[in-house]
Order: structure tokens, then C-alpha cells, then sequence
């Protein structure tokens, strides 16, 4: 690491005047003084800023030109540590660990105490020691990117990985992943692998691993337990259920949502119980169906982001819809009110939609619950107006498998017919 | 009601050439033959399909011009009823019902079978003769909408109505309303009439009154009961908590969220248990603080549309933003992921929007949970380019408080005061 990583102009000059570097315990005195760890900056937007980690494990931004005084406390030595070497134990399961970013393959470097996507899978197998016990671990970094900066194009690089290794002599594949988006990637690996061989599990952390609540270990261990001892198929996602550290669980990848900012237990599976609950090596299964519902492996890696989603709410203006059919979209997936509705005022412009060949589905807003639209007028009338029921789909899940049947269909008819199967337990039974 | 109504051309044609009407048992033979009670039409997008309730309660539309037959079953002669009178008990609490629509409203004629949100808040009243023995009840319509009609305009219409009675001797008032859009009433009406003298309810119902599991009633009773018992002031939103018929719940208007598309207990309070617990007569308190921040009523009735509400995904397309801008929008509320976050693809677009004066606010599609914007670097820049975080405000919450503070304000910094002051409990203390 670079003794000033990330920073330039304003902020370089001050920390070199100053003889503080990135890493160094500091005393900063502006309005009030601060006592903390320099960290890198990996993102700016300007050049007049010092990042500085405070105990409390949170971090702060401060402007060069308020500092009345910087106070070097201690300052350790930046040395380039050589890669760990990993045991390997041929008896156990082989078991791939893909890294792609987020909380769960940060802090590097605990000197620096910087929260950054940058751990290498390598690194965060050697990070926790128990899992050279449980199995056999292959690492490789695709990305490293926090999940709000993901992609479909993202998407897309780790299911051509995950399809590479298709035919492999792995038990499992584990991709560590930012808990931002993960719940779309999920969505999108499980139609696009639709049939893959072994499982195939998310695995994220809430808190990064210098905070002592954190959930990264525990997780990364649970998703490789979970691979070894499941015995199914799917795309999961591996997080924890609740505050305590007893309770692990894997949720079905299209009917899981983050459904809070920061807490251990923040993914729930929508509608249902989650699909396994991991006690160390117990694993209680409540998963009813196969997570695939065609057998055979038959991959289908393509997408196309002509998809928008639309929440409806009072005071929607219809002409954002107008904007889409003339921008080129392809296919509106509405979060409707309640059993799946939107207001009148939008039908003219739904029906254009629909003259124009654009694929429309409903969803709720509601999140849990079934989409009926043959409960009230509104509902037919939508029906007759071109927009196709998605059932209790969830909307973030309706939107990625959108955008994967657009990419890999030829017409409207196709991609209704893709839309409306069942292809990945997206629907529940 | 007419004979025909909401009946035009094919299928209007077709019924007289049948000699059946609206309210009519009849066979219809289609492909299959179904039996059920002509519905009337209220709203349609052509002429020609007949509305059709079966015994189910559930209604189809079936196109006239597949009907191979049609049987009259019964007719019922159509008489008007002349208006119900109402016991009015003076020695009971005054309470006003204002009926806006919705299911809760709906069902007007067992005869017809049809689920219209054309009931009176008088026939409302009359209908569950149990209000009669817990207060003395005056009744209004104000409209008889789906609540997934209703606009700004007309929260601003219950907002006047409900100002006109501030120095009322009333109790408190209930508002009939349908639920897809309640909670956004709810948020307006909290906000508009911040320090209302006397506590405002909403009532709704997920299962209509023909159907035995119907929560009508029992919410509408469970709402004057609150009105009476609850000695509070503000806006809540009283439904059932749960399936079963022994727990109603009050929940805060502006923390509340339709979290099922068609459960009795759809509503739940984000983040904290619900206000109020109403057993019957009694009622249990939860709520810790004041609904009102401020004591005084001070009704502010103003608000302004050109807010969008940017749920963000992987995919976002950042021209949606640009289309926004150009389209004389004045503040965005984003639905971030995770803590509070967007992706880098759409910095350029914020930054822009930012230097044109709109108001960004931030708040999370995790719904629960605070958005936190110091912990990752993306959040701090997000908040250097001009975004502001608006905490454990859920989205909706937020976009109607944005609509209402932009037509209460003059400029931007107003603006931002009114929407990161906690006024009617949208922040959890």
C-alpha cells in the first residue's frame, strides 16, 4: 500500500507537510480534536479531505483547511507482508471461494483500520483459520467492488466463472459479495444457471471484521458447512438470522431480501421460513421443492437493462412512463399497490406501452403477498390493458429476471412465457 | 342505480337483448358455464365484457361475444331504499366518519354482489349497528375512490375537511379509507395538520364485508373505540394485527407500511411494535413520545408534485435522472441500498441535479433500519455531492413529506429544514 494511497492535491501536500501518513495514529484538532488512525481514500470527490478512523470504529471526513493542528501519536511501519500459505487437506471437500468486494472482503489491513473491498479471497481464507479445517479451498478474486457499484455486466463475469467451473470436481462454490445488491445478483445467477450442478452460495458480512460484532467469519464458515453438509442444489444466500451468533440460516436466492440497513440478521426470505437453518454442522432443511424446477443444466448467461421499475404512488407523473417507451425500453416491471394496482391516470400511457410490444408485469409494493388482479375492477381492467400478474415474485427479483428474459428471448411472447414459469423458486409453491 | 350501469355499447346491447340487468342471477355458457350475479361496470377500458360475480365473491369478465348462452337465473325487482335512520345517543362521545372509499367502504348492495367503494359513511354506520352503542356518530362522504386513485389532490381535500373541524367538539375523527395508498393519507394528513387538537384515524378493510372473513367491522369498531379510549392526539392507522380477530392495533401514521398484499394484518409499524394494542375496550400503549413534535396546530395544506421517488438497482439507467432534471423536478427522495447508497455510474447526474438546486434526501429500500452515510466512503461522498440522509424515515414517508415541505417552502434550505426536522414522528426517537 502506497504510504498516501488515494490522496492528491490539498490533502497530499498537507499530510506530507505534516510528516503523517496513511496508517499513522494521529491527534487532529479542528472545532474539536479527534484522535484517530489516517486512513486511504478509495473514493473522492474532492482533494481537501483527511479520512480518519475513529475508535468507535466509524470513520470521519475532515476538511484540510479547518485543522488548527495534526499530532502525530505513533506511526508504524508499512511492510509488505508475502502472500499467506494456505493448508490444504486433499481429504476434505474441495470447496471454490470467488471474491468480488464488499464489507465481507474489506479491512486489509488492520494498521490502517480502512474499510475497503480490497481483501483477496486468498486472504480472507487465511483470515479465518477454521476453514482450512471444514475444506479444501481454491480462492480467486473477480472483482472488488462494494455491491452498490455492481453491474449486470458484474453479474454476468461471475456466472461465465461459475459456468467455467461447471463441470469441476467442487463440492460448492462460495462468492463473497457486498450485501448492498446481493440479493439481485442472486436473482440473476439463479436463472442464468439455471440447473447448475452444486450449490452455489452468496455470503456477505454486515459488519467488517475489525468490529467486534462482526458476522464475517461466522458466515464465511456457515456457507462452507452449508455446501458440505446441504446436499442441494440453488443459489443461496448465507447470512445470519438474528443478533445472536446461534443462528445461521441460507435463503432462497430469488426470495430473499435485505430488509434492514444494518442489522447481523438484516436478510429474510420473503413469504416463507428460510430455506436451511445452519446450527454449526446440524443443517435443518425447510426448502419443500427442488430450488431448480428443470433438472438439467442449461445455462443462459445473457440480459438486456431495457427494463424499468416503476412504484406507483400518488402523485406519479405519468409522462416518466411516456419518457421509457420513448427511450427504447423494452419491458416495465410495475410495484403496484396493494393486489397489484396503479392509478388510472397512468392506463393512457399503459396501454401505449403495450401497443408498442413492451413487456409489462406486476408486483407489489406490499412485498409479501400474492399480486390478484382479479379481486377488483382495476385489477381486469390492468389485465386487459397488457400487464401479466407475477404472482408474489418479489419486485427486485421480477426486475433482474426481466432484464435476463429480455436477453434471452427473440419477442414479447418468449419472454412472457419466461417470465411467467417458474424457472428458480421465484414463485413460491 | 340504473338498471344497466356502467354498461355502453356491445355488452349494453347484449343484456337488453337478454332481458337481464344488473343484480341478476344468470348461467352464462362460455367455453364453460358459469353462474353468478351481473355485476355493474365501474370502470372499463371497452364494451364488451359483462362483470360477473360468482358464488366465490370473486369476479370475472367475460367477452360478450364468446357467450354461446345466457340463462336468467332470478331477477330482483331495484327498489331505493330511502336512507337508514341513525340512533343518536347524546350521552355518548361525538365521533365524525368520513368515508373517502375503498374496500372498507365498498359492497353497497348484497344483491348486485359488485365491490364498489360507493357505500355512505351514513349507510357505513348502518351497517355495523354496534357503532351506534359506542358513540354518537356523524357521517360525510367526502368520495368514493380506490384508495389506488387518489392523488395529492385529494389528500389535500380530507386535510380541508378535517381543518374545518379543529375547534369541533368531536372526540376525534375516523377516516374511511381503501388501503393500497392509506399509509401515504396517513403520512400526508400527519404532516398537513401537524398538532391536530383531537386524534385522526384511518380504517380500512383487506377482506370486503361479503366475505366472512371480513376485518371491516371490526376495525371500524376497534377505531371508535380507540378514539374514545386512546385519550391521544395524532394520526394513526387502525387494522387488525394479525388473522385472527383478537388484537386491532393503532399504528403511527407516518410509520406505518401495507406489508401484505392481501393478509388482514398487511400493516405493520417499521422498526418498532405499534402504538396502540386495542382489546376491545381496552388499550395498551406503546408509544413512548408525543405523536406531534410541536403542540401547537399548525396546519400547512400546501404541497407540490414535482418530487420523484429513485428506487435504485444494478442497472439503473442514469438518464432517468437527466429526464427528471430537465422535467422541472425540484427534489428526489432515493430508495439507496444498504446504509444509504448509490452507484458510482450515477455521481454525475446527482452532482448535477445538486447544482441546480433540487433536494436530495436519502432513505433505504431495506425500509427498516437507519440509513447511516459515514460509514462507507461512497456515503460520505454521496453526502459531499448534496444528498441528504433522512435516517430510519421510510421511503414512502419521505416522498410524501417532500411533496408537502415543497409546498410549504420558499427555498431549498426551508426545505431541507422541514425534512430533516422529526414533526410528526416519521423519525423514530
Amino acid at each position: 500500500m502506497s504510504e498516501y494511497r488515494g490522496y492528491t492535491g490539498t490533502s497530499l501536500a498537507f499530510l506530507k507537510d505534516s510528516k503523517v501518513k496513511v496508517g499513522d495514529s494521529v491527534k487532529i484538532t479542528e472545532d474539536i480534536t479527534y484522535a484517530g488512525i489516517v486512513m486511504p481514500r478509495y473514493e473522492h470527490t474532492d482533494d481537501n479531505h483527511i479520512a480518519l478512523k475513529l475508535k468507535s470504529g466509524y470513520n470521519i471526513g475532515i476538511e484540510v483547511n479547518k485543522i488548527k493542528k495534526i499530532e502525530l501519536l505513533s506511526s508504524e511501519k508499512i511492510e509488505k507482508k508475502s502472500p499467506p500459505k494456505i493448508k490444504s487437506d486433499q481429504s476434505l471437500p474441495k470447496i471454490l471461494l470467488l471474491s468480488t468486494g464488499g464489507t465481507i472482503a474489506s479491512k486489509i489491513d488492520y494498521r490502517t483500520g480502512a474499510v475497503t473491498p480490497a481483501l483477496s479471497a486468498e486472504e480472507l481464507n487465511e483470515a479465518v483459520p477454521e476453514l482450512a479445517e471444514i475444506a479444501n479451498i481454491d480462492t480467486e478474486v473477480l472483482f472488488s467492488e462494494y455491491s452498490e457499484n455492481l453491474e449486470p455486466e458484474h453479474w454476468k463475469k461471475i456466472a461465465e466463472k461459475l459456468d467455467s467451473h461447471a463441470k469441476s470436481d467442487y463440492k460448492g462454490i462460495v462468492v463473497a459479495h457486498g450485501t448492498d445488491t446481493m440479493q439481485y445478483s442472486a436473482a440473476f445467477l439463479s436463472f442464468a444457471l439455471s440447473g447448475y450442478p452444486i450449490p452455489i452460495v452468496l455470503v456477505g458480512s454486515q459488519r467488517s471484521s475489525d468490529r467486534p460484532s462482526s458476522d464475517a467469519a461466522l458466515n464465511l464458515i456457515s456457507s462452507m458447512r452449508f455446501i458440505i453438509e446441504s446436499n442441494t442444489r440453488g443459489v443461496f444466500v448465507v447470512m445470519h438470522h438474528n443478533e445472536s451468533d446461534n443462528l445461521i440460516v441460507g435463503h432462497v436466492g430469488t426470495r430473499v431480501r435485505k430488509n434492514h440497513t444494518s442489522k447481523r440478521g438484516a436478510f429474510q426470505t420473503i413469504g416463507n421460513d428460510p430455506a436451511f437453518l445452519i446450527f454449526d454442522k446440524k443443517i435443518e432443511k425447510n426448502l419443500k421443492a427442488e430450488f431448480f424446477k428443470q433438472n438439467q443444466y442449461n445455462p443462459k448467461l445473457n440480459f438486456d437493462t431495457h427494463v424499468a421499475l416503476v412504484k406507483y404512488h400518488p402523485g406519479y407523473n405519468p409522462k416518466i412512463i411516456d419518457f421509457l417507451i420513448k427511450s427504447g425500453y423494452k419491458a416495465i416491471i410495475f410495484e403496484g399497490t396493494g393486489l397489484g394496482h396503479v392509478g388510472k391516470k397512468i392506463y393512457e400511457e399503459v396501454k401505449k406501452a403495450n401497443g408498442d410490444g413492451i413487456f409489462m408485469g406486476m408486483t407489489s409494493q406490499c412485498i409479501d403477498g400474492r399480486v390478484d388482479m382479479n379481486v377488483y375492477e382495476s385489477g381486469r381492467d390492468l389485465q386487459e390493458l397488457g400487464i401479466i400478474p407475477l404472482s408474489d415474485m418479489i419486485p427486485e427479483t421480477a426486475l433482474v429476471k426481466a432484464m435476463w428474459a429480455l436477453g434471452n428471448s427473440t419477442n414479447v411472447e418468449e419472454m412472457k412465457n419466461l417470465m411467467t414459469q417458474n424457472i428458480a423458486s421465484e414463485f413460491s409453491d
